[in-house]
């Protein structure tokens, strides 16, 4: 046992992962005595090179090895005689070793060290070959060698950002008795009649299935086909002949047998020479009906409308999964996939809403702060020095609340005095990012709740208030990245949501199983949707969502 | 202050939940007491009417309503003085009521009830219109009203089991310091060379948008074309003539002014002239390069691949998310769309995996003896009797671990003792369904770990034993299920797994990055994927897959 400055008993021992041979870097470092308490023990790790370097004329070297565990490294010393030392020391090598934790000399960073004894594994690296050789480039160039970026300080400490809000958001959302709906990623429904989607199908691949075949298999030529006629009939005349000399049943038999065979080989060319390496068309459209759904099908672009017949049973419930926007957006906040978080709570108005929404963002920054400091450490030192304050800021102050009217009534007064927009302000407009980074960053300062939007630049599923003109929508505006969330009360009264879709000319067909949640046991619910790579953006304060999601996909690339 | 029966206090009030207006009916019924101890609290509650009578000859209801929070219904009694009592009772009828609990008289179930002072909001509901206006109705006719099936106690329950299993899964993982990791689910590799995928385009949209606007704006004709070109060369005559003429300035101005418009004018309708209502072609093949992603993209088989770049990273990671098959299976047993658990884990071997994938399926079952016993009672009443012992077995008992050498030994064994299989017993097979189900639901009555598979019919990625023959992958085998689980530990040695894909006759550049990884710093690594759906089959007892999935997608059907 040994004991921390203010006396505590500290657990001294430090066990092997439970399906692995080896303990894992966090539970050595990661103590709060930075792993001290360990020495003398005798432990195996594994993990990869981040620097290392021979001294002492060739007699050592020093590795920093990371798991991936924390943010942190372990430092670990080989002796000469214990191994190829020039094997051990290229940034990026594997290491399985074992020996004995020791505190380093004074003067050193580290709290603990490793003194190695046996190497177990290695996997080697050729420096010259090796895509990230350097410990430090631009998160431009390692977009480009994706499956090596995860190796990188920045991208590692990311995920287990990343990691830590996905479990936060399951954990806020179970000890408030939510329920998680796995909704569809094929969908036969659009959310907002809008967006541009990406078609699911397998009509294309099926044609060039068929090309393939033919291609191994030629199709009959027509002279085929006829000679396969001629053979019919040639078939047919003979039985005629033997049926008019009554011959015997035997030859009659086998002659009827002959022209079965005949009549099969036939249908069998027809068949195939019809077979074309095209998609399939009727009426001089695609008939989808050979689509493997039966109908067109597409990528979901929100899980809202399908989790709605669950909030419309079991109260309260949320989705969190990826969604979809064919879109040739290429900047540096838009994907074509990407993860969103959409809670959908029954007896519940915008206020509440509202309130949930709140918690949650407190809820997810808290958790960070809590859990993931080393990280956010890491994050403020290298890309952005305000994001902990700014997660300390969302934590502890109230979220301002605002009609849009009032928004806009804010803009105005800051045209008046000389801030220049791009974008017009007038009651009516949608409002532009511009317009949301100045009420968030520059007026308030602090997250800002903009509700009660104009009808007319809002979906048809959001509530219509008393005064006709607004619907009771919000957007939950922070620093850094603009529109953090969107969510509205939904309309739960049949008619009006009904005239709706009717007056926004969208057909009716599509939508008559949502109409139906309205006109059997309606009832008053909300909902809204998180974009979690945009969470992810304002927690580290990276710049581009392509650097916060593992595998980004965009116009022209899909990497994996 | 209440005392239960041992004298042990309980809290007697209860909350609205923060984000609604209400209290949640699981936290009236669902307390150790049933909810007696809250006898004269005032609450709100909200829910749907599951079963509703008037009684006293009209002066009172009766109604069972449910939120959906839990399994057990709250009893709400109505006056006929409260409210209108004909358009409470019908089934699927919404409430929102106030009033006073209060413990029922003597001899009925419930230990509390609601007495209702006032009615706040119905949603009401015509039972000759309503499509499940029955409680039992079969699960079948369940699947064609998809969207009210959630309101059903079944589906319910499945709803919150398939939470529970998703948030343990999170905590399993998340406990044991795994990183969620998010995979593509767009994807341009494809993980086994082999599954049947579906294709993601914008090729066909984009074909048809063309089409709508060429109906809206039909493309010019040869004609329209040939005038153009003939005002053309009227125009450059006629500049001809007036150089020719030496004409003055002003007039050779004009003239060229003229040509370059009938030039340009000529240009914008041979352009058009092109534009086809067909998908982009080259060389006698579509031509990817103009597709969203400029190649040609699919939805995701599985992770696997993928999430091995963070394995060889970060070392502990898991995916939970979607994958897709574009198989025509019509089975009780299979989705297109269904969701799979895959962890990964860096410096662990197949003793690990199998201790990992034991612990896991272990702990799932437990959390839900522990948190979910309301709903397995339901499954065990109505669907499945043995559910609760099957849960109860896998979690006391250690999971049976053979060879598959060993397997097939007893399957033969089995033979000559009088089974029979339809499937043939010999070494070099792939397990059929029914000798995995024998051997786990027969031969141990309890889950079998089968591994050490023929190389032959297993995966390239998968680690070829020292034996050359087999390699170390392993299937969990359930009763009810079967295979539940399947992973390997993975090759992990460049030379190796090379000269595998290239065995398989499958090409080289796909696998670049994969190969990658065991060019450098390569480890020895583990993982495995579990059918998330078959995992809820396993714990309700539940017969078809399309039912433990919010939303099934299957050949023909992609409902909402």
């Amino acid at each position: 046992m040994a004991t921390t400055l203010d006396g505590a008993k500290i657990v001294s021992t430090v066990e092997k992962h439970p399906f692995s041979d080896r303990v894992v870097i966090s539970s050595i470092v990661g103590r709060p005595d930075g792993g001290a308490c360990l020495a003398g023990q005798r432990v195996r790790v594994g993990g990869w090179v981040k620097t290392g370097r021979e001294q002492g004329k060739g007699l050592f070297a020093f590795l920093e090895v990371s798991d991936g565990s924390c943010s942190a490294n372990l430092q670990v010393i080989v002796d000469a005689a214990v191994a190829d030392l020039g094997q051990l020391v290229p940034t990026g090598t594997s290491v399985s070793v074992e020996g004995l934790l020791q505190i380093p000399p004074e003067g050193t960073k580290q709290k603990i060290e490793l003194r190695v004894e046996k190497v177990l594994d290695v996997g080697t690296v050729d420096p010259a070959k090796y895509p990230i050789p350097k410990t430090k480039l631009t998160l431009e160039f390692l977009r480009d060698r994706i499956h090596f970026r995860p190796r990188t300080n920045a991208i590692a400490a990311v995920a287990r950002i990343r990691n830590a809000l996905a479990y936060a958001t399951h954990t806020f959302f179970h000890d408030h008795g939510f329920l998680y709906i796995h909704t569809p990623i094929i969908t036969t429904s659009d959310c907002e009649g809008a967006g541009e989607m990406f078609q699911v199908t397998t009509l294309i691949s099926g044609a060039e299935k068929i090309e393939k075949e033919l291609i191994k298999n030629p199709p009959p030529s027509e002279a085929d086909v006829e000679a396969a006629k001629a053979v019919v009939k040639e078939k047919g005349e003979a039985l005629t002949i033997l049926k008019f000399d009554k011959a015997n049943e035997e030859a009659i038999t086998t002659s009827v047998g002959e022209l079965t065979k005949a009549k099969e080989n036939l249908a069998k060319l027809e068949e195939r020479s019809k077979l074309k390496p095209e998609i399939p068309q009727k009426d001089g459209k695609i008939d989808y009906a050979q689509d493997f759904f039966a109908r067109q099908a597409f990528l979901t672009v929100s899980g809202q409308l399908q989790v709605e017949t669950y909030a419309c049973a079991v109260s309260n419930v949320y989705t969190f999964g990826p969604t979809f926007r064919a879109e040739h957006s290429h900047t540096s906040r838009h994907l074509a996939e990407f993860w969103m978080v959409e809670p959908e709570i029954a007896f519940a108005d915008i206020k509440d809403d509202m309130n949930c929404a709140e918690a949650y963002v407190k809820f997810m920054c808290q958790w960070l702060l809590d859990k993931c400091l080393d990280d956010m450490e890491f994050m403020a030192k290298n890309y952005d020095k305000s994001c902990i304050d700014r997660l300390r800021m969302a934590c502890s102050t109230p979220f301002q609340r605002i009609s849009y009217t009032e928004a806009v009534e804010l803009l105005e007064e800051a045209v008046k005095e000389g801030k220049n927009f791009e974008n017009k302000v007038e009651w009516g407009i949608d409002l532009a990012s511009e317009h949301e980074r100045f009420l968030t960053e520059v007026k308030f300062q602090k997250p800002v709740i903009v509700y009660n939007y104009p009808k007319g630049i809002k979906a048809f599923y959001m509530r219509v208030n008393d005064d006709l003109k607004t619907v009771a929508a919000m957007d939950v505006l922070v620093p850094k990245v603009g529109e953090l969330i969107g969510g509205s009360q939904r309309e739960e009264r049949y008619d009006i949501i009904r005239s709706r879709i009717e007056g926004m000319g969208l057909p009716l067909e599509p939508y008559e199983w949502y109409l139906d949640l309205r006109r059997f046991g309606t009832v008053k619910h909300s909902g809204f949707g998180l974009g979690f790579e945009r969470m992810i953006l304002f927690a580290t304060g990276m710049d581009n969502i392509r650097d916060v999601i593992p595998f980004p996909r965009y116009p022209g690339r899909a990497d994996l």
